[in-house]
C-alpha cells in the first residue's frame, strides 16, 4: 500500500491529476480496488491534511471510518438516522423500544443486565480487523459457546442430541467406506499400501470395530451415564443409516459448525455484542449526529452536500456512504446508470428472531450455550454463553435465516405467532418447560427501518457486475458496508470494506491535493 | 434408593442384623454396589446419628463424603497427608513449591494471578455431580475452550491447522463414499430410493461439488481470507488422501474432541481448577487436618483406629479410604487376600504435563484457547482459556497423558529435557516465539508424592475381577475415588465413587444401629 502510494504521489508531482488518475485506473484503483484482506488501513497521522468527510450511518463501516478516518487528520462528521450507533449490531435492553415497520412497537421488559443481540452476535477469532478494535480499546470478551453437543436436533418429528447425530454420522459413513475397501471398490482411489492405514483410521475416526463395523460408541453418549463403583453407563442404540439419511439433520449443526466463519472458538463481548461499536463510537462521538436522516446527497463539482431531514445541511470535500443498499436505493443521490441499474438488481435476506427471558431451565439440564436446531420454521434455539448457573437468562427462541433455511416464512409471520412457533420447540425439547418462557420479543431485520434486511445475496455471477459496481466511487462519493465485501452480514466486512474504501478516498485525495483541485 | 433404604430397615426391625445383612448382599449391596450412576447421594438430615467415619485423604472424594455425611449427621474427620486439599485437582501459583519424588524440587515463580492446573483442568457439561457442587457453592465458572479449528496439528513433520485436517479429511471420505455408490458398491447398504438423498447429505457434510468431487474448502481456511471490495480470499489447496493417511493426524485432534467427556462446551472454575475443592473445604475445614500422613489403619471389632505418622490416633465407627492404589499399597492396613491381590494387579498410568509464562503471542495470531496437537513426546499445547488479551498467560506447553499416544517416554525424561521438547515444538507452531516461554515447571503425576501416579488403568477383564474386589468394603473400612468409577482420571468419578460408598456405608450403619452392634 505505502509502495503504491509513493508511487502515486511520483506520478502526481510528474504529471498532474490526469497522470494520477490513470494511473490508478490502471492499478485497478477505480474499477476494482484491490487492497490486502486482513490488513487494516493504516493512514499515516496528519495524512489527511484536515479535508473532511461526510460519513453517512454510523454503524461498524461508519464508526471504523470515522475513527481511521479521524486519527489520519481528516474532519469527519457522521450522520445517523436512529437514536443510536451500531446499526445491525443491535442489543436490546429492558426499557428499549422496538420498532418494526407496518407492526405496532413492542417495549423490551427485561432486567436490567440483560440484553438481546438482535443483529450481529458472535466474533469468530477469523476476523481480526473487529477482534483488533475490540483489544484495542479495551473491550472484554468470552466465549460465545457455538458447538453444544448436548444440545438437541429436532429434525422430523425426532428429538436427538447432536453428540449421537454427529458421533453416528460418523460412524456409519466411516463403516460405509470399510464396506466398500472390503469390496475393493476403491482399489483406483487407495493404493494397497495405504488400505491398511487407511482402515485403522477409519476405526479410531469412526469408532468402528476389528471388523469395520458400527455399533455405537459413547461419543454419542448415554441413556445412563457411567458412575461409580458397578455403574459403567447404559449406552444408546445407535441411528441406522437410513434414520440419518430420513431425518435430514444435516441441514442443521452437521455443516454449520465447519463453516469457515463459525467455527470454534467463537467469542462476544462482555454485556452485549454493541459493546464494540459503543468503544469506538465513544472514540468519535463529537463528530457523530444521532437522529439526523439524510434527505439527500447533492455533488458540488468541488465536494459534496448532505442535506437532511431536519433542513439543515452539510458540506465535506468527500462523502463516504455506509449505508445499507436497500437504503441507498431510496436516497436521493444522483448516481450513474450502471450504479441505479446494480442497486436495482440487489436483493437483502430476510432474518428474524424471538428472544424470551427466563430461568435457567437449560442449565440445569446441562445445556450451558449452543444452538439446538430444528425443521420448524423458528430454525435455532440458542443458548445463553455467560452468566453461568444465574437464576434467569435470556435464550434466543428462534433465529431464522438464510444460511439454515427459508427464512420468509418466519419472517412473514403476525409477531404472536412466531413466539408461539418458538414456544412449541422450545416445549418439544424441554417438556414442560415453555411455560416459563416471558417477555417474549421478535425483530426482523426486513421490517427493522434504516436496514430493510439482513445482508445482500450475492450470486456468484453477481459478485462480477452488480457488486464490482457497487463498490466503485461515484466521483467523491464512495461506498463501504458488509455487503461491499465477502464477509457478508458480519461486522468484520463492515470494518474490512471501510478499510477499502478509506484506502481509495485518500489515494483521491492525494490525487486532488496533488494536481491542485479546489476542494470544499 | 429410598426404597430400598425402607426396605432394609423393615427387615432390620423383623430379622435383625443378620437378616439385613443377607437382604443386602442379595440386593448386591456388598457384592456388586449397584446405585444410579449421575444421582447425588441424598442422605436425610440427622439419618448419620452420630456416627464417627474417619475419612483417609482430602481430594474430591475425601471432600465430597466429608460434606454429604457431615450434613447427614455423622461426626466426620478427614486425614489428608498434603498441606492442601484437592489431591490430584493442583492449581500451582506463584510461590508454590513442586516437589517431585527422585527430583529436585522446583519453585514457581508466576506472576500474582496466575495458575497451571498440574491436574484436574476441565470440567464437561456431562459431570453433572461436580458441576453441580461448583453451583452449590457458587463457584464461578467460565468456558474451557477444548476445540480450536485455528489451533495445529503437528504430526509426521508437517503443521497444519486444525480445520484443514478435520475438513479435507470429511471431504474426502465423503469422496469415497460418493465414488462407492457410483460403483455400485454400496446397493446392499443403501436403498435404491437412499441413494440420492445420501449424495445430496455427503454433498453438504463433505463440501462436495456436484459431481461428488472434494475440491477443497472454505471450511478448511484460505491462504488469504476474504475481505472487503475485492478480496473473495485465496483458498487452500486441499490434502490429498494420500497425505491424510500418511500424516497420522488422526491419533491428535480429530478423534479426541468427540470422546465423550471431551465434547464442546467444556468448563473451568475462574481462578483454578482447585476452587471447587476449596469451596467444599470451606464448608468441611473444621473436620480436616492437613499435614497428617496416616501410618496404619486397625480395625478394633467395634470400629477403627487410624494412626497417624505423628505419633496420634483417630477412633471411628468406620472408615472411608479415598486413598489412590497406589497409596493404599503402601498403608499398614490388614486386607483380605482378594484385596491385597487385586491392589497388586492395579497398575497407574503415568501423566506429565509442563506450563510456562508468557506474553500471548498466540492470540496475537488469532488463537484463543484450545489445544495443538503433536506426535512429538510433548503431546499437546493447551492455550490458556480466560484472561482474553491480557499482556501475560500460562501457556501449557506438554500434556503427555495416556489418552494420547505412551506418556512414560516424556514421564521419564529429565526435567530439563521436557521444557525443551516442549519449547521446541511450540518454536515449529509459533516460529520464533519459543523465546518468550519463561518460568517452566514441570509436573510428572507417577513422581507426585502421595499419588504416584494419574489414574488406574483397568482392561475390561479386570472391570469384573480387580475393579470390582477394590469396590467391596472390608467390614467397616468403605472405599472411593476416581479409580473407583467407570470416570476414571475425573473429578466427576471421585465424586460418584464417594457417593457409592456412602451409601453403602449408611447402609450398613443402619444395619448396625438396627441389630444394636456396639459402635466405636
Amino acid at each position: 500500500m505505502t509502495t503504491r502510494r509513493a508511487f502515486l504521489n511520483a506520478m502526481g508531482r510528474a504529471g498532474g491529476y490526469s497522470a494520477v488518475y490513470l494511473s490508478m485506473q490502471a492499478m485497478g484503483l477505480l474499477a476494482t480496488p484491490v487492497i490486502g484482506a486482513t490488513r487494516v488501513v493504516d493512514l499515516p497521522a496528519g495524512s489527511g491534511a484536515g479535508r473532511s468527510v461526510a460519513i453517512l450511518g454510523a454503524g461498524i463501516a461508519g464508526l471504523v471510518a470515522a475513527y481511521e478516518l479521524g486519527k489520519a487528520g481528516y474532519k469527519v462528521t457522521v450522520l445517523e438516522a436512529r437514536g443510536r450507533v451500531g446499526g445491525r449490531v443491535w442489543s436490546i435492553r429492558g426499557g428499549d423500544r422496538i420498532e418494526q415497520i407496518g407492526r405496532e412497537d413492542q417495549l423490551c421488559t427485561f432486567d436490567n443486565g440483560f440484553y438481546f443481540n438482535a443483529g450481529a452476535a458472535r466474533l469468530p477469532t477469523a476476523h481480526t480487523a473487529i477482534l483488533g478494535y475490540a483489544r484495542e480499546f479495551d473491550v472484554p470478551i468470552e466465549v460465545m459457546v457455538n458447538v453444544n453437543r448436548a444440545a438437541r436436533l429436532d429434525f422430523g418429528g425426532r428429538s436427538i442430541t447432536e453428540r449421537q447425530a454427529v458421533n453416528d454420522t460418523k460412524g456409519r459413513f466411516a463403516e460405509l467406506i470399510a464396506k466398500a475397501l472390503d469390496q475393493g471398490a476403491l482399489d483406483a482411489q487407495v493404493t494397497q499400501a495405504d488400505r491398511e492405514k487407511l482402515r485403522v483410521y477409519l476405526r479410531q475416526w469412526g469408532a468402528l470395530d476389528a471388523k469395520g463395523a458400527y455399533r455405537g460408541s459413547d461419543r454419542s453418549g448415554f441413556r445412563d451415564n457411567p458412575g461409580g463403583y458397578a455403574n459403567p453407563g447404559v449406552p444408546m442404540d445407535p441411528l441406522t443409516l437410513d434414520q440419518i439419511i430420513a431425518d435430514g439433520f444435516w441441514g442443521g449443526g452437521l455443516t454449520f459448525e465447519e463453516t469457515f466463519d463459525q467455527q470454534a472458538p467463537m467469542f462476544q463481548p462482555v454485556g452485549g455484542m454493541d459493546r464494540i461499536a459503543y468503544a469506538i463510537y465513544a472514540r468519535v462521538k463529537d463528530d457523530v449526529r444521532l437522529n439526523t436522516p439524510v434527505k439527500a446527497v447533492r455533488p458540488t463539482g468541488h465536494g459534496v452536500r448532505i442535506l437532511l431531514e431536519d433542513g439543515g445541511a452539510v458540506e465535506a470535500d468527500y462523502c463516504l456512504c455506509t449505508l445499507p443498499a436497500t437504503m441507498v436505493k431510496k436516497l436521493d443521490i444522483p448516481l450513474s446508470p450502471a450504479k441505479k441499474a446494480a442497486l436495482a438488481n440487489t436483493v437483502y435476506a430476510p432474518s428474524a428472531k424471538v428472544a424470551w427471558e427466563a430461568p435457567r431451565f437449560w442449565e440445569q439440564e446441562g445445556i450451558y450455550g449452543g444452538l439446538a436446531f430444528t425443521d420448524a420454521p423458528s430454525q435455532l434455539i440458542w443458548y445463553p454463553s455467560g452468566g453461568w448457573n444465574a437464576p434467569r437468562g435470556i435464550l434466543i427462541g428462534a433465529y431464522a435465516a438464510g444460511a439454515l433455511g427459508n427464512a420468509t416464512s418466519f419472517s412473514s409471520m403476525p409477531h404472536d405467532q412466531r413466539l408461539q412457533v418458538s414456544r412449541a420447540v422450545i416445549e418439544r425439547m424441554h417438556p414442560g418447560k415453555s411455560a416459563l418462557l416471558a417477555k417474549g420479543v421478535t425483530v426482523a431485520w426486513n421490517e427493522t427501518p434504516w436496514s430493510e434486511g439482513i445482508t445482500a445475496r450475492w450470486t456468484p455471477e453477481q459478485r462480477k457486475t452488480d457488486y464490482a459496481e457497487l463498490c466503485r466511487p461515484e466521483d467523491r462519493i464512495f461506498f463501504a458496508g458488509e455487503h461491499l465485501s465477502y464477509i457478508g452480514a458480519w461486522q468484520e466486512g463492515a470494518a474490512l470494506s471501510a478499510h477499502e474504501a478509506m484506502t481509495l478516498l485518500h489515494t483521491r485525495m492525494v490525487a486532488d491535493r496533488m494536481t491542485g483541485k479546489r476542494l470544499a
